[in-house]
């Protein structure tokens, strides 16, 4: 049992109050996780640089895609834990692209920052797709299969804010030609051609 | 305000007792839905018949895919509406396949009934597979892309839950190849050839 | 801070990628649970085995009872940890029941497989009740005092699912007359008379 | 499209203004109920008195219970729409009790005021029991069946705060002996003998 | 994998059995906080007096503030932990007052017990404010600055009911002239005077 | 009941297919809110401009803070309804600022694109504060006080993500002084002088 009686806020501003033990929760990404987020950073250890994040810059492009995702998620910005939000930066060199992505438990908000992206989800009976150029917002809901493409002149960048701190990012490249996952057994569940299947596997890495 | 006195519990078992009112909330399917779900039925117009659902039996696999989903979602069973459950049996005859899709919003949970289903998940760096038979489960986490095939002499029977009481079902074929998304985006957007995304949207309803 | 550069997703599917941390969390049994769940294995320790369950089977009927509860909750299949679902096997011999009893923080969805099952949940003003066959679904709401009787001529299966990854189960019988709450206390808060309290109280162990 | 411009919120203290939207939902009663509660009464009507509730006075206690709960649940009060909490005040004259009951979805805190109060609940394995005075408080989790016994030498008063803006309240007793239920059915499924059931039954109304 | 035989609840009320464990998580103090609460004590060591909090008597009055707070929060009280509930005490001396504050993640419902208070919570465009006496609730939605007067002729009580286990509590004295905000920054997000920050921060012991 | 034969996906892209219903829930600014946000509009009146918002731009900074808030929240743009995240735009010109403020149900996550901005959050213990520049991200937990202030030789840009579809905005001066809360009252539960009260609630149009 502990009594706040508040002229000790006023005289000691007193290490025993507990008022802000729970506003907050910065992750000790040493311990363990748990289904809502990391343990809390004892709350005497925690500094203004556990709410700031400083390396939201552009991402090299020289790769596959031509893009490059920099990701601001509770791993790397332990502030966010559990307050369900996170956010990351795109950039797309011209001619790339982020191809076909699910985050399977949140939601994306893209905003546009510089050139020109044609963006999209689908259902099984709609394809939502738009061309965005800076000022324009697009909203992703929660697990939807979307891509994002570089459509304009030039390279292109956008924000990405999530609706989780730890949206995660799964590449249907990846999660198809990227693991074990044998080439007829793809070609079973796809309907594509094995040929097809293999092709693209040695550029993702899969075996099996 | 309104002042429950027990005795009228006893005396009356009052229609006014509101003790009920947020226990369940039957959907009402002619009203909108919410975030949280449909609007509730009255109260005094529920019946034992929302709480039961009647055609949980083998849907007609004789089709492209050698396999029926039968689904028990709230769209079709109101008493699931708000409590965060629903179901869907599966039937899978010989050779036959549930194809790579997702719930967007859903884990899903299969209780193995007849048969043998050889299923799984993958992650970008791992795939998650086993061959099931009567007796087993396998859980698939919210959001993420999988896949249930046939691997035995027979048919193939289970039952599914999910955590949701709308889970959706989005086969990865009918959001590449089933709606209007162009060709050549499907190609940019996942590394496959052209021709081979023509060829599949031909089969799955896919224009432009 | 890190940043996924989208090259080395190809190039060594790196085990720094942090995508698929928070999309499972498979629980870590041995330790402490929390209001969320249990703690996440470290993730290169899981194995599809963590998915999968494996003793759904009938359990040993020939008790006070006539009838088995298998459970496949978190504390037996941590894969469920932190994902709102789970399940557990229902058989009933001819004559048997599973008596009143509730699930204090989850909804239950029953499925029935073989033989007949006549259910039912209660309100202070209402009986919800209905004889059910295979192929027939019923829900009992989070929280509702509930009953299963095996109705029919043989003996009867259903599979349920539940809401939680943790339902728990409390029968009516065992914590009115299993535990040391004294005769008549229970006598008092339920206007049971006192004999019945002591004769019950005999049979399901209750001391006090 | 709208723009907050700052200026606008000082020169008019504008009505387009939508930041308040949000902050709360006071319950329309005559509209219908949802999942996450009642709809909101629009903004420009919420008065004051939507955050008041006026009759937390002791209930008649000259009854079956010796006993009254005078509640405030989002039905009595509209303000407490969406926010998660309600109360109840609890008058138990001497010799009273409030039976077994629970709170499908809500934990009760229950704050002596007068007299003395034994309370408990149970799980199949314990009691949790105390004799409650003045200055005391006492959790019952969500879905425990718990009871109150005024074990003093004159009235109790106790007040209590729900988890859940609409906790309900279902009295063991009418939900065993209140309904429809058959007597034949209530023995077999709680172990009592018919005899009782029958008697109790006919004191708490039930019929069949 | 683990079966329940219900024979064994009969006849051992045993250990093994997991239906208890997610019913409540006291809470480990000792142990870390997370995003969902403390983590739970092992269930074989919790006692009733873990769900029992017996100092909630009246405070020292004595002080700047004329008032007091007792609270009975996750860390006074472990047994609501996870629970989503929580309470305080709260005593004005005639002529007393809690000053502006917020929680910063629940909301509060006000129960008169004694004297008269006048309370009350604003938004940008409106003050919603009553003289509160014994038998009136008030709710404080969550998250919105609100102040409490005794304006009563002698003391005023009331008690306090959170929608969190650790609802928090920031005196906006405390935010703006409490710590080592510079008086500049004060006055010019505020809008006050720099002579009045100063004159303010000498009295609640801010520093810069 | 319903049966989706899979064949049926194929033939005809079906209408009557409940896959996609609750995957999102575009608001019905029309008719009511509700705890969980706005009724959905119907699935088939839902088009790609309901997902994007085209009105990111910079406001107007001619005005008392030198500061424009452009908002897109649930209510500028209906398909964040339901979803968990909102976004703002801020521009502060030079010597401008955010004043002291709230979210009461949202965590804000600043993004910064131009200029230089000193921004903060306070508990009552400590003051969590950083000059920022573009390249910086900072996070400022749910319902926590927070300023934002131009402390460069330029204007200043920001994009602001919520964890809320309708985080909602409360200006700390606009709480105290904008409305009918009398100047009495607002110096007793704040500690300013009276004079000081009636000083700027001259300049925030306070009444009272």
């Amino acid at each position: 049992m502990k009594r706040i009686e508040i002229v000790f806020l006023f005289a000691l501003v007193s290490s025993t109050c507990n008022a802000a033990v729970n506003d907050f929760c910065v992750a000790n990404l040493k311990g363990p996780d748990s289904p809502s987020g990391y343990q809390c950073k004892p709350p005497n250890t925690v500094t203004v640089d556990d709410f700031v994040f400083s390396g939201f810059v552009a991402g090299n492009t020289t790769n596959t895609f031509n893009a490059a995702l920099t990701s601001a998620f509770v791993t790397d910005f332990p502030g966010v834990n559990g307050l369900g939000v996170s956010a990351a930066r795109l950039d797309i060199a011209q001619g790339g692209s982020i191809p076909m992505h699910t985050h399977p438990a949140a939601t994306e908000l893209l905003i546009m920052v510089e050139g020109q992206i044609t963006a999209g989800f689908m259902t099984p009976t709609a394809l939502y797709q738009k061309t965005l150029k800076p000022g324009d917002l697009m909203v992703f809901p929660q697990g939807q299969l979307h891509f994002q493409v570089n459509s304009g002149s030039g390279k292109a960048t956008a924000f990405l804010a999530f609706s989780s701190a730890n949206p995660g990012a799964q590449l249907l490249d990846l999660l198809l030609f990227g693991n074990t996952l044998p080439s007829d057994l793809v070609a079973k569940t796809t309907f594509l051609d094995v040929d097809q299947v293999k092709k693209v596997k040695a550029r993702f890495g899969g075996r099996g």
